[in-house]
């Protein structure tokens, strides 16, 4: 198998963008990514498309060969993967995969999703089928009422607080505030969060990432290749995945993501590390909780501690753990298909030391967390700077 | 890159399965590839399953943890991947890379769609997402529509005649009533098809694909592995797959599909094989006019006389160049995602010398041909037997 490293990244704005669509947004984060590779587009040959949902959404399939038509990148193949949330996750595995196996050299990983302005308003509903169709939506349990259930049920085992998971949001948009490409630009208070619309008890209004349009591009190519194209590549040092139950009601535990225990294990062992190696990671928070279970379940805090360590700022820029430096899915948004490329690309940012206002300090070694449904699917990625 | 075999194979009775959904279908097909691969499950680390509009057609995303989970495969990573009707043939292609590369050394490949007793019927309308939903759907031009554009102007520039695409019709059925798993057991004739009812003219409804319901599955190894593992493992020896503009009038010709060209070229070339080496081919019938594009842009008859060499009986079973031997789309049914791996299936029984009534004679190499939309994607497979 081939080395893997990112050479090139970009994304959209990521916001509420009611006059653009897939093709506009994935140009937007595609130029950059381009650019930032210093390639002339004419080296790219495959490419790999995460996107949940546009089927539901906007009544269009086929989002591979969409897009590179609209990239001029025909006629490379294109595909596109879905895994619910964890679309661009995989988008990304598939790509590191294509470089791995030796056929191809230089792929193009997408990621997007458009959520607002589209034709009957269904996110709510497409969302859904993220879970069990017959068996959770249909019974009325959309994902705040799943994530809900697993924080009433944090909350009884370990005591978690809503002000801890509260403190994950005001965490989350003071990351934010710092990044330009973040659908919110704005700090909030504890106070904000606890005192906001109950959506689904214990989940306020601000426990919950909101909805996003938004894409993420990377740039990936064989490790040796990269080094002679530019300055610093970014290794890919571990790819793992694992699956669990689509539906909630048939694990074991309702307070532990066990696809993300599996999938870190294998990606620890594949890059040679332990949670203590980590500087950076992009977790996904589509609510808070996710991302206390998220800390706890990938090892950088004992199960039931995550609430504390929150609150207690243990996972705030430079602290033990820099947990979601870009804002996460709460402050930088959460086009679903998107955002588990745009998890990438804040940690090849962060690696290279263009962080800007919110640059975590020595940040050599980055991870990305990004999850389908409840859990269905988690995807990890261990990525390395040179040096 | 390692060598890749294909070991078992399975797939459920195609048709209209009113009373089955994703996960039965899926496992009728899976249970059947398991047990011709002789494997207990334990083996298989990976799974891919392609599939084109379940979100649209019954709500259900993430059909690669539905399947995990229902087949009891958890915690393998399971990713779904789509290309319109070129789903099932992409998914294959990304089972051949996970082999390819090392990472994975037992992979199920599956390929299903549920498209009858569909919440809203809206089965035409999820499949023009295969197409360009702003520029074609939108404004009426269905799947019917677009290829009957193709069908006139390949009527206008070769002479290509209303029987002479009525033939594949009929050498389909043909071929489909001695397969047990098709959707259609009965023969036709040349009349039957000239007198059915208009759908969009000069299409007629015996010149389309049925809507179905079905499921396919074949399980990949390494070929080395494989070799020691089972009888008669067949190689995949070649994997490629094209893209083109996803709308139709965006392209220089209607009378050809590019991706298919370009695809096929590269397919050969790393087989190192000639159109003449191959025994059998299944290609992508979604309408008349598409078979007799197919076998002209696949290289086995040239330009424009794809319809005579159909009238004169040259595709037919143990002919110059048996084509659609499990009846194809037309005959055999077409489970939008479920037909790339459908054809693999074919291709494994016809090489393996298990076809049946149909069975071709010393067949050696065949060869499957998926398309996506009017052809903005295209996959193509070689596979060959030992010895």
């Amino acid at each position: 198998m081939r080395r893997v490293a990112i050479v090139g990244v970009g994304m959209s704005k990521f916001g509420e963008e009611w006059t653009r669509g897939y093709r506009d947004m994935l140009i937007e984060a595609g130029s950059r990514a381009v650019e930032d590779a210093k390639l002339s587009g004419a080296e790219i040959d495959c490419m790999y498309v995460g996107t949940m949902a546009p089927g539901s959404l906007v009544g269009q399939e086929h989002i591979g060969a969409l897009v590179v038509d609209s990239m001029g990148l025909i006629p490379i193949p294109a595909t596109r993967v879905e895994a619910a949330c964890a679309s661009g996750g995989v988008a990304l595995r598939q790509g590191y995969m294509a470089i791995a196996s030796g056929m191809h050299d230089c792929v193009v990983v997408g990621g997007v999703e458009k959520m607002t302005d589209t034709p009957g308003n269904e996110v709510a509903s497409a969302l859904g089928g993220a879970g069990d169709q017959e068996w959770e939506l249909f019974m009325g349990a959309t994902f705040p009422a799943i994530y809900a259930l697993m924080a009433r049920r944090h909350m009884l085992e370990y005591g978690t607080t809503e002000a801890q998971m509260a403190s994950v949001a005001v965490k989350n948009h003071a990351n934010s505030s710092k990044n330009k490409y973040a659908h919110f630009q704005n700090e909030i208070t504890l106070e904000t969060v606890l005192k906001s619309k109950e959506v689904a008890s214990p989940l306020k209004l601000f426990d919950c990432a909101p909805i996003t349009d938004g894409a993420a591009v990377a740039i990936l190519m064989p490790y040796e290749q990269a080094k002679k194209h530019c300055e610093m590549p970014i290794e890919i040092i571990a790819s793992a995945q694992a699956s669990d139950t689509l539906a909630l009601h048939s694990r074991e535990s309702m307070t532990c993501i066990k696809a993300t225990q599996i999938a870190s294990k294998k990606a620890y062992a594949q890059a040679k590390v332990t949670p203590k190696d980590i500087d950076i990671v992009e977790v996904h928070d589509c609510f808070t909780i996710a991302e206390i279970m998220a800390i706890e379940d990938l090892g950088f805090f004992p199960k039931g501690k995550g609430g504390k360590a929150s609150e207690d700022g243990k996972t705030a820029l430079n602290s033990e753990i820099s947990v979601n430096t870009s804002g996460g899915l709460k402050g930088c948004g959460h086009p679903v298909g998107a955002t588990g490329v745009k998890q990438a690309v804040e940690v090849v940012w962060q690696l290279r030391g263009q962080g800007e206002k919110r640059q975590v300090k020595d940040a050599n070694i980055g991870m990305t967390h990004n999850v389908g449904g409840s859990g269905a699917t988690s995807v990890i990625h261990i990525m390395k700077r040179d040096g």
